[in-house]
């Protein structure tokens, strides 16, 4: 162990293969644990040299009744819907927040924890931005006993509890859409592969063709780096192909209006030559010809349900352990995917 | 004067009809000003006992280097933007910024500036909540000597530097553009009439019809309380009008939205029956049909402005002395109001 190294329970948690809150619990002698639990735990603390967390104790005790959000972007509708949601729950339980964003940078990200964590807030909710691919800083937070949820945006590998949508059901269900509506060629446009919410959806695009006894395609995956420029090209593409697709969905709505865009400007009828849909149900894509068929996710939901449990956790009503919180998406059908509408 | 009341710059400044700046100056002994000048501040500054507030000094020299931003509602695409605008110019001058929303919400917006005045950042921008109608909280900010500026949203009574968007000329230009579209019968549909958006786009509206030599009629302004329901009854009852207007400037594009919405459903042709024009250029006004002819505010330049005004003031770049900063609109004429589109 490094000089001047603070153990934390969750080494001793580690070392003894058992739960953050069960070391928690036993340091602090609960009654519902047993006897020779308790006296393990104790012990490793003692041999590993643990001191309580001072700081972290007595801030837990002089609570500045302040919550820090961060969002990779606050002009997306639906990072602005979880914002409200964490604020109306967060008001009702008598705290404020404040927001920053990290304008998907993970410089940003961190800088961003800094500056709230320097503020003294009770505890944070944060959606990680798209470059995050490492998580020293989500780790350090843990490590200081700083009390924190992932929303949306989440790492699996950080204890902590999470706030996620089920992906791969909402996938499922606008594929099964296209498929019901009479397409037989499906195509799924994801963004960067390694994202988390690429993999999740094509689980569920895949999970829809197998149900339907159709086999997967390689050209019918393209991948887009969701900058206009990115979804363009793919909707270029996809009308070159001699084999083209009829029913497409993108990861999310913001690609598919680029994609309608440009195959209205070729006089490509959707939904008669192309279905089309997308995902996140933002308001342009209830008012744009043909509306677009999408999934909902509920935002302002995800946003209260993250705030509730947090203090819940705070207030020692949840236990420390975490959990993870899967709230279910719903499809939108639209003009875009049905001819008969 | 009160026992334990601390006496400020503005009070000195007051008492001499000189401006706070002009103060700052003396007490800071700059060379720029005139000795006899110097000497009166001085003298009256002894007189009234003044103590420079040391906590304030304190806190310009041991910067956080973050700045607080209150904005109404971040759901707003247009506050949105100005977030961005801010957040790209503070980063670019190596700060972050921390965001709360009042909800439109007056006590809201009180207890944020509580919170970022407690987390001790550097400075506040500012925009007023709808609900905003004693100023008591903007003036304790400006006796502190915390810094601040307002935008958008403002007060005029205040003496901090305002930056706000030609709301007279934008409305002007709007109205003018019906009126060359051939509209005879102009409306205007205002928000609350003490909001002072309200008044001034009321402004430029009646510019524009006395520049076309046409008398303004009291049954063409309408009023909204901007819910949706109260949007839907204007279109209903501007439908029911004997003499029906064939142009409507509605005061913001969601106005103009839920105006739109129902006219389609009753069968209304836009612009054909009746012209339709909002104000704001939010995203959706684009790709609904018919496009929504309106007037860009260009938000995200705001917040640079903004930023750049306000850390020149505290670097001493910029003179304290408050200034106003106008910018200007720019009409977006789509097909909601051109026949010939």
């Amino acid at each position: 162990m490094k000089k001047g190294h603070q153990v934390t329970m969750k080494e001793i948690a580690k070392k003894l293969g058992v739960s953050v809150s069960t070391v928690s619990r036993a340091l602090k002698d609960s009654p519902e644990l047993h006897p020779e639990t308790k006296r393990k735990i104790v012990e490793m603390a003692n041999e590993m040299n643990y001191q309580p967390n001072l700081l972290a104790q007595s801030l837990r005790i002089s609570r500045t009744k302040t919550l820090g959000v961060i969002v990779p972007e606050i002009t997306s509708h639906f990072f602005a819907s979880c914002i409200s949601g964490i604020q109306d729950q967060a008001n009702v339980r008598g705290y404020n927040i404040m927001i920053c964003q990290s304008n998907e940078n993970l410089e940003l990200e961190i800088a961003n924890i800094k500056t709230l964590v320097a503020t003294q807030v009770d505890a944070l909710l944060i959606s990680l931005s798209r470059e995050t691919n490492h998580y020293e800083h989500l780790f350090e937070l843990y490590n200081r006993e700083i009390p924190f949820v992932l929303f949306d945006r989440v790492q699996e590998d950080i204890p902590v509890s999470k706030i996620t949508f089920n992906d791969v059901g909402g996938a499922y269900q606008v594929t099964k859409h296209l498929l019901e509506m009479g397409c037989k060629r499906v195509m799924y446009v994801s963004g960067p592969e390694d994202l988390y919410i690429s993999k999740k959806r094509k689980e569920g695009y895949l999970k829809a063709l197998k149900d339907f006894g159709i086999k997967e395609e390689k050209e019918l995956i393209k991948v887009t780096d969701l900058t206009t420029e990115g979804n363009i090209k793919i909707a270029e593409e996809v009308l070159e192909m001699e084999n083209k697709p009829d029913g497409v969905f993108c990861i999310f709505d913001p690609v598919a209006m680029d994609v309608m865009t440009l195959w209205k400007s070729k006089g490509v009828k959707i939904p008669e030559d192309i279905a089309l849909a997308g995902f996140t149900n933002n308001p342009t894509s209830a008012v744009v010809e043909p509306a677009l068929t999408t999934v909902s996710q509920p935002g302002y939901e995800m946003g209260k349900l993250a705030v509730s449990h947090l203090l819940d956790q705070l207030d020692g009503i949840a236990s420390d352990d975490p959990i993870s919180i899967v709230l279910e998406t719903t499809l939108v059908p639209r003009k875009s995917t049905q001819t008969n509408l």
